[in-house]
């Protein structure tokens, strides 16, 4: 049984690790921080989990987070990084959903943050927490940075192409699609259900966070420079994530398929279809899993990846309890076998 | 650990069955019938269950039915009575997910059905489902008519008011409103998505089924004869069934806060929300619960009971597995702890 | 060809009157003002003008605006009536989307709108724009006050029934159900897509400020009190509202279907639907229509109206331009022609 | 004003042309077809078009189609080709807006379809309907093939570039997202508001008829072959369709604002949108537009367009009537002036 604390539980992301952890054999919460809603019980603030949470905001406070084993950090960018420090300190290990640690170089995160990066000494420590990918990193990490929820898709659709080597990596085009909560629960138009139901658009296709966060990843896995083109969407639906990946082919005989299945054998979260298969986003909705389509329309040189997660969980609170799971040495899958809800 | 059957298992409340069966340890799976799609694995029509579920759909067969202990028909109204009396002389019990017990009167039956019934000899030992009112009668069982969604959201609502009897029956309102996953998942125009999205209806306001069975359990509390309008609405969610409940007081004195509060002080299934509530269908989305919230407008005689539940769950799948566990003294809450998805 | 001014059109209720005025032959758009959006173009603001209206943000300033021969309002409660002297006096009509003048009652108004009302001295001068009910005072207004759209539909709906007298009227029940875009475009967390989306809730039901309106005009058809409980619903749907009106018959020989038919023969914008029907709040999307049919189940002494409109035509934006048709002696439906969009 | 029939009135760009011709001043329905609602009003089916159009469904007979100016066939594939010898002969013009006359070769036709063509001899013929590209062939014609809506959207987002020549006509890659109402009225499980609803999934990644369509259209832009990767994705919308299109710049040089500006310069129906733009499905819902942006994400040379269209207006109906417009010599924008719905 460990301890565990939350900062800034009032998100999207917030209330997702609330209800993965309530089930979680191994853990207890002890603590979860938010300044606007202090001293309101939880389940005032979600009514869905009235009867399952009976914890209360309290306002921040780095002396009792750093009596947790381990703190999860739901805020927005440029939080996490004011606490990191304390935490790491106090030996209390710390997983941030949000940005502070996803990027290697300082420069650049502060060009896509637009502020100054509080701790950058421990940007290099940082663990970027993909356990299909990082695994052996993570176990000993002190600082997980979870990945972002285009990333964990893009990334996880990519890895089996770049690993084996048979693509162009400079002409990579990932095309995403995300439900609307992955905007956050912010108040804000654009993502007011008579602004965002039953319209689609394409947004930041200039420049997008996560262009440099995914381009980081896959050129780790390549081993050299990639280039990426990615376009994220706006989709009328609350959570899914589909990424749709194209790539040319620089080696036209291998088997995708296998190539595929091959990579993703033992891990338990990521589910290769069958060949002519087609995922949709429902069919992860809830559940910590990412199931992935390989394609190569006509036979030509062209391969098309489809990837799909459910962005709060897989690509955010799922994956953050996932890299828990490794840093504490749990089962992997413990407290994550919720199935998808469908319809 | 029982041996559950499932007859029809192709619907919505079929995969919600089985969502909730995987992860209840009292419980094993032994067959799945389905005559379309016999031969088939149940995860290639539901891709939401690969990985969690094995089975493969087989032709219906009483002979390897009646090896169960339970047997759960999710079938459409009419086909659970063809299979009760063998079942039930097998010493399996029987729960019916569709209409076929839910009324005492076989006439009444037959005229809202449009059928003969195949057994009208069962319809007396047949135990209306509803464990909140009915829990002792479910114990010694061999056939219980699981409620249908709309009398489930809509007796829990009334329940404490004609139990204490603080309202005149003779003029109830239930303006009832489901999300589309109610209408099943049999392909029909009025239930496409270009056709349900973004639009609302009443529909079947000189008569739906569900009005005599809400009221043949609404008299059965009331002791007396009680006068129902019911008009249900189709309305743009997959999930969700709200009933706003309408009813003069004629015991203005009545604390009906306190009433609601004591009434279901016990149950782990009905939450009563704090006074000046109002409940959301999604704060129980996936989950067996129903949340209630009770109010008297400007104090005057007219009560009005907010009532929510998911359509599959509480509605449903969810209330047929609770069934199970009384049927089988198991904790009533096992296999049904499932939180709501929110958002 | 009459002049036209707009206060404040960012909101739904802007581009609404925008797209409607845009097509009406016998007006010219002479200003639209903004306070935060002064210099902008209005199509950078809602894609959809771009090529159908050139006009740009300004400044309020109610010497520009008296220029016009008529004013929209289309501003939150409490602005319209820091402009109405100024324009009255300079002969510019004034049509208020918003509450200013829809209550007589001056300390009722203060109650549920919390603030000093500016020129109380109009209330009494202003005219409740219900054309249905009310055409003859509107046609000699200076000011009209445009009505919310829980009161046009449910207002349309019992009038048939209130006028000929035939049901009880302090036993009235208006359960109703809106699209969001009646919470408007205010960025605000309970309107975002993620938490209104796939769900459904009552809101206010204590009390509700639309609740004194329509007491207020059902009361002056009906000729004495009348008591009505209004429970309104946030429904998953960008447009439309879907009124379910219950009342207690006192005259059980009416033929309501004739009544109906009868009362509405010469309303454009009426439209009763044959015996047995259902309306969609989809089959008057985009359109200035309320569509009506009238139930009686089972023959009972209870009569169930239902009725639909789309919230921001004929409960907005539609039955002003219909206010400034009859202000102006055009005829009523010039400019209203646009058909319902449906799917 | 011209008599004109529709064959096949029951599907979603039926009630669209009704929608849109009804407001055509130059047009009157003469009769509109269906084998299965024969007899039956137009307005019962469809309730949004009660109080504008009395027509009556009536079996389909050539004699009676052919005393029209001009017939649309809305019919699915394989139907208008057997009405179309006798149409034509009898000197009444065709617009399919299904698939009969849009593939040149019938081989391949015949692949894609999985049927004979039962009128070959007129594929040679008959124009392909895209006005922006084949305006002048258009004019003279008998018979229109209006486009398919995916090839209407990608086309026009491709065209400039390839008749501009500056991109690699071998590496084409369309994704392109739809609404729901573009897989028609039909029953049918995949299209179910509870399958498609909160979910979004690739479909047909292996081949889509629409691939040759729009294949042979920017082949005969370019001058040489093409080769275009296509993925067409289930959207949970209504209404509406975004296609992105990557393409890899020969020419790195070009101004590709200029270049779309100037191309699409005249076209009352393209909307290009300034730099930096995102183009939203809702601001074309309802109307015959499609707006386009150009993007060149750090100024690479992958070139971004993003093009929305409604894929029953500008992707069938709409452009069905301006195909009209062009062959009688009408104004283009004749009954096209609907404005869009937003929100």
């Amino acid at each position: 049984m460990i301890k565990v604390g939350i900062i800034g539980g009032t998100g999207y992301t917030g209330v997702e690790l609330l209800r993965l952890l309530t089930s979680h054999p191994q853990v207890e919460l002890a603590v979860i921080t938010s300044r606007a809603e202090a001293g309101r019980p939880v389940a005032e603030l979600f009514p869905s989990l009235r009867g399952y949470v009976d914890a209360m905001f309290v306002e921040p406070d780095d002396a009792a987070l750093a009596q947790c084993d381990v703190v999860f950090s739901a805020t927005p960018n440029g939080v996490a990084m004011t606490h990191a420090r304390a935490l790491l300190e106090a030996d209390c290990k710390l997983i941030d959903l949000a940005a502070d640690f996803r990027l290697k170089d300082q420069a650049t995160w502060q060009h896509w943050y637009g502020m100054e990066h509080a701790c950058p000494e421990l940007l290099d420590e940082a663990v970027y927490g993909l356990p299909e990918i990082n695994r052996a990193q993570i176990r000993g990490a002190r600082l997980v940075a979870n990945p972002g929820c285009y990333p964990t898709a893009v990334q996880l659709g990519y890895y089996p192409l770049l690993k084996a080597g048979v693509v162009d990596p400079m002409h990579l085009i990932a095309d995403a699609k995300s439900g609307v909560s992955g905007a956050g629960r912010g108040a804000a138009v654009p993502t007011l259900f008579s602004e965002a139901a039953d319209s689609l658009k394409a947004y930041n296709v200039s420049g997008h966070r996560h262009q440099p966060e995914i381009a980081q990843g896959l050129a780790a896995v390549s081993g050299g420079d990639v280039s990426l083109t990615f376009v994220p969407h706006l989709t009328p639906m609350i959570r899914g994530m589909h990424a749709t990946l194209y790539a040319t082919l620089t080696d036209t005989g291998v088997d995708l398929q296998e190539l595929y299945e091959d990579v993703y054998a033992n891990e338990p979260f990521v589910d290769v279809l069958p060949a002519v298969s087609h995922p949709e986003t429902r069919s992860v909705r809830g559940a910590n899993s990412c199931r992935i389509a390989v394609h190569r329309p006509g036979g030509g040189d062209t391969v098309v990846v489809l990837a799909v997660i459910d962005n709060l969980v897989k690509g955010a609170s799922g994956q953050a309890v996932q890299n828990m799971n490794v840093l504490f040495d749990f089962d992997e899958t413990e407290g994550l076998a919720q199935m998808p809800l469908l319809p």
